[in-house]
């Protein structure tokens, strides 16, 4: 039904294909807003599927941001819309999921983006992180019973891998899964997660531990409403930096019980994770594009209409052209970038350290850029009405998580060179 | 009165100086928080009065800081401890002030800003804005009625320069000045200025306007209590990206009724305000170094404690330790710098061209590596209580304010080629 | 037959594959030499032309090279060779030419410049400024008369457009071309030219100036051969920083007699070299991406067999991979931007300014990288048989030739935002 | 006689002061080429000793440069020149030195760099290398027999440290000191050195080996004049890309004979050689400020004389004008830190890290500015006789020898954290 309502708007998009008429005729002039046309390389599905996230994201999402970021609140109907649309867990195929292309999925990331980053990363947790890992490791059962949900946006989940004191190194983990000492077929999880996106409104909750009898990783889904009281807690983190309309929490799970069942059955070690990680990546580095596009459009108006100095607009001046120029090339390049890798994605060519390459510096280019295209501002920057110190601040964050810039150049190194340089 | 307390301390430190103590044995060691020894440049009294202001910025502000900023909330009083502590217009001689050199107030200013840029935005205002234009171009009855109380931190002052549509380029104001229709001996002004330091708190306005019989710019002293109902309202400006622990606002003046006694005599022009823009741009120039080292210090500490891969601290990395090298690299020069302009200016060899280049480089350089040190604290960077992300914040607005960087770079360029490129 | 000879190695190219077969199997671990995987983009036919090309300078122009830059030594019947090999004028249908696709011609000047930057130079003069010239603006009389022999390498070519005192502004060009006095359908040309790659040894010269009767700009083919002696002298410009392996001079016209029927029929004003320029700036996006390449391999090497401390190799230390990570990225990126504007050239959907972002992009990425890998030489850096010194040399020429970097940033800025800022 | 010979000039420069005439008045107006007034800072005596280094590098060094950069030859007859006015080895006192302060003789060395950091080179060497340290570590006689001849530059030195394999890491080094098998009282050493500045030519090299008894390193002077033949061999290293202008070559020692007495009677281990680098380094902060500061000038000069766009000097462009203001700053900055830390040598209260971060930091900036200066030379950059390509290709030599960039960032790294971080 998901994939009927999305197929309908592809039906309707169609008949009103606003994007793709934008870029038929023939562009003998540079268009701005997509300086290497990009949207050359994409299918009719594709940019029909940008136009309806692009629609829901200007008009229901962009109103609320403003006062979800000053307020540190993340509305959850937000991604129960988004399921409406179909937008959810986008390629996977069945379980009520819409099965469209990866580049289709970095399409709907970068439209979320360019309203939020913590939109977009409230989103990833969902699509990326939870459903693709129950999608790619879940039993069938599992999947049966959270992906429909899921995808609808009625189930909410979050990953719960990093921990207080190993962030760039998760191999290092400390919690643990051991038999229950009293409920037979489950077993008992302690430990503590941290900086765990949507952990305290998620009603499942993809956990990683080292099972006692291996020492191995596992995967294991922690359903809330079935958790004894003091068994698992998810207070939030608050007074955030960045991405304030997003949800951020612990997970405290103390003694906690859980089902065999709910344990992924095959995937031991670091490969489970890194592999819903590298998804979720993919994502970053095509949303902060849109991030980075945002904070061009602003910066390219307010630079219009600001004039100084003899009436000018400062457009006119070329320390502010210049630092347009290099935004919008950062951005063009960055989306040829991730194109490439969905493509190859999608026909199983990917390594995955270029994830490691297009994560690490679509985030670097994106946040520097953002910084620059905020001096445009002057003193007006201060402001939070322009949106674009949002972006900034959003955008630190992206570089940060899910793999430090720094981190993504050693796996990268490491690819290059053959020798591993972590320690 | 002020004079002697500062005297007092300066007594006291020398039983106890602790500061001068740090740097007196023979640094065959380095001191990584003062690397190039910019301790021996100074004199036993400027050491003294750092050290007072250190004690006081450690014990008393730094505990206020963290819940001023996510709350947009200044405290006042903290002018009124300043003051008590003679460290409000310190350079002035006279008028209940310290009298001290200009490293001595860039010390006091050091200190301010380690804690934070907004406590130090606040001092600004008040000292070099706001007490240092009334000293420099008001006259004598100006100075008595004002300088003291101010100096006590018992008045506090703003400065209203920038207007809404005319940010860098001031000498297109607005605002206007003319005879008041109904009282004698008063003019009457209108007009709207904005990003104003202090102003909802301030009790006395320095405000440029242009005086409409010449139509050049004069400074003029508005009482807030002697401002009939409807002719001066100051709102706050709230929902900033930066600077939150300083209060920031409008002034509006609509046929506000002004004596004449409250114009400064003399000056005309851009002369004033720049001046006193000239001398606040130098106190910046050394508070967003107090800011970079203290953004040395959490992010030295930081990686000190944290442990990645193997348990080593993440300091023992190269990509961290070049981080803290560059960072501490700059912090040292910079000091450098305004050590030597406070040299030339007190010995009146100042080019005002000095500053362009001090503000704009400390400036930069300081949001540069806070930045970039942020990225130390990896995922943890997001949460505010490591300080670090309130610097980058913070020193974001100062390389905006009193000049944007690329302004500076112009007005500099002008001097090295001897044509101006603004327009 | 320059087709025949292409075709005949394309079909000997799909028996031993090797680039293809390089790319066959599944991607699973990252080639480091094309880490985003561009030649799953190329068609077979390109992927072939590349390796005849690769073979042809990896195995006949590599050789010659360290000496060529050290002596400034420009070897002539390297382009002979090249036109053998059906690598010139690739892109151009008929005319004894290849009529290959433009990222074709592209793959072609990656490997010229994966060699050096000055071969590439003597190579795109020949190709896309002076044949596609030719091509583009010529008559029926002047392709037949020019092409075949170009193609074969057979008649050399330069292309005057810049004058010793009108570089990034070739509108104020001084250069003139009146009625000649005495011969009949000729006019007379007088004027300089300067910095023009290949004018001491080329046959041809396409040469633009102002049509005294019009005012307007027009191009001109002067045959050196049919130039009275004292009409047209070309002297060498020697002791140049970078493109010592390439051949430079002037062109000095002093009355030179050129027949009518060598003037460009139609196209006037800076339309006509703009394309030129264009055509030849899409070829050096390409070329310094090769030239990058190279000094990755080359530091990569050397990074694996020096030993430092401990005896590790210093390819182990996090700030020699960082410095590899961030130029492999960038040319990935580049190497994808090309390519798409490359496919964007043959669908008619080219806008030039494409052409001004990814010469500026690839060239400004090119020489960072490049310097950047040069620190890892350490010591070692300084002797020439490193090969990477003659790469940053070289670069550097690139970035400021064909439009400095800073013009092509305001030609994109003025896409942008529909404002000049040239003045 | 030296001292006398600079003593005289002294007092000569006190009768016409060029350089303190030049900053006496109050500078009201900035000076570009000085704009924080750094020689405020300096004694009469230090502003006379630049003088006068500063008439001879014009006047009698500059003329000779581009010839022996474009032949990569040097002129021995240089270091005699600069003998006869006391230059060398300044610092010394007595045996003929001038015995002047840390800060002249970085002075001079920053005018003979701001000719040529070749020049500079050589005369570092012999200077702070060698010179420095027989100053330091010598008896009494090595003293009487070297030192006068070096002041006057009648005898050449070189210092061989550095060997093929162990660059950055000398204390692995392989040339060794055994008794000498048939000479009493003789050692007799083998190894090699590289990259050793002026062997070639030198009369006398400082060679650091291994003392096989010991296993500790130590200092040897080497008289070309008395090794047998066979036993030393000082073949010259050609074809460097930067750094043309002074004479590179290798030390081969192959059973030397060296008498005990020309052993350093103390120092052991890496001490000796550091200390006299830390030497040379202190003077390679000062004298790269001087290449930098000459790119200014050049730049500035082009940028005013060269016109585009409606006859404007590109003087007027704003990217050309924050090119020039920010080397200015950098210079400006670099100048006081050199200052700073020479006056703390003279005091006794250097640590070692101090010339690191000065090192490491004037080099990079001056690299880095010199290399964007030399964007504003648009395509004439390529000219050798515009001088700044010379500059740019000498500062990436400094910027690599006597430690790395990165190398210094680690020593610095190590002495803010307390952990080393090579390996």
């Amino acid at each position: 039904m998901i994939r009927h309502t999305l197929r309908k708007q592809l039906v309707n998009a169609a008949r009103t294909p606003v994007i793709t008429r934008r870029y038929a005729h023939a562009p003998v002039a540079l268009n701005w807003e997509d300086p290497l046309d990009s949207a050359s390389l994409f299918t009719e599905e594709e940019v029909a599927i940008q136009e309806t996230a692009n629609s829901y994201c200007q008009e229901r999402m962009l109103p609320r941001v403003l006062d979800a970021f000053r307020d540190e609140h993340y509305d959850r109907t937000i991604l129960e819309e988004m399921g409406e649309l179909g937008l959810l867990g986008a390629t996977i195929k069945g379980y009520d999921c819409a099965g469209v292309s990866s580049v289709a999925s970095g399409l709907i990331t970068r439209e979320v983006e360019r309203v939020d980053s913590g939109y977009r990363s409230g989103m990833s947790v969902q699509s990326s992180l939870v459903m693709g890992g129950i999608d790619e490791f879940g039993t069938r059962e599992q999947k049966d019973k959270f992906l429909p949900g899921m995808a609808k946006g009625k189930i909410l989940g979050c990953f719960g891998l990093t921990e207080p004191n190993h962030g760039s190194d998760p191999g290092s983990m400390e919690t643990t899964a051991k038999p229950h000492p009293s409920k037979e077929g489950y077993l008992s999880l302690s430990g503590s997660k941290t900086w765990i996106t949507n952990s305290p409104i998620a009603e499942v909750m993809l956990v990683w531990a080292k099972l006692q009898s291996t020492g191995k990783i596992r995967g294991f889904l922690i359903e809330r409403d079935q958790c004894p009281p003091g068994t698992l807690e998810t207070p939030p983190l608050k007074n955030k930096n960045g991405l304030r309309a997003s949800i951020t929490g612990m997970i405290q799970l103390d003694e906690c019980p859980v089902p065999e069942a709910n344990m992924f059955p095959e995937v031991e070690g670091l490969r489970g994770p890194f592999s819903c990680l590298n998804s979720a990546r993919y994502g970053i580095a095509w949303g902060v594009m849109g991030a980075l596009e945002d904070c061009i459009a602003r910066a390219r108006t307010y630079a219009l209409e600001r004039r100084q100095f003899k009436n000018n607009p400062i457009a006119k001046y070329q320390l502010v052209q210049k630092k347009l120029s290099d935004a919008v090339t950062d951005a063009s390049y960055g989306i040829l970038a991730a194109t490439q890798v969905g493509r190859l994605k999608d026909e199983g060519k990917l390594a995955p350290e270029m994830i490691s390459m297009i994560k690490r510096q679509n985030c670097d280019r994106a946040l520097i850029n953002a910084r620059t295209l905020q001096e445009i501002f002057g003193g007006n920057a201060v402001s939070d009405e322009y949106g674009i110190g949002r972006h900034v601040a959003n955008l630190f964050v992206t570089q940060t998580y899910e793999g430090q810039s720094d981190i993504h150049s050693l796996i990268l190194g490491r690819a290059i060179t053959g020798i591993q340089a972590f320690v």
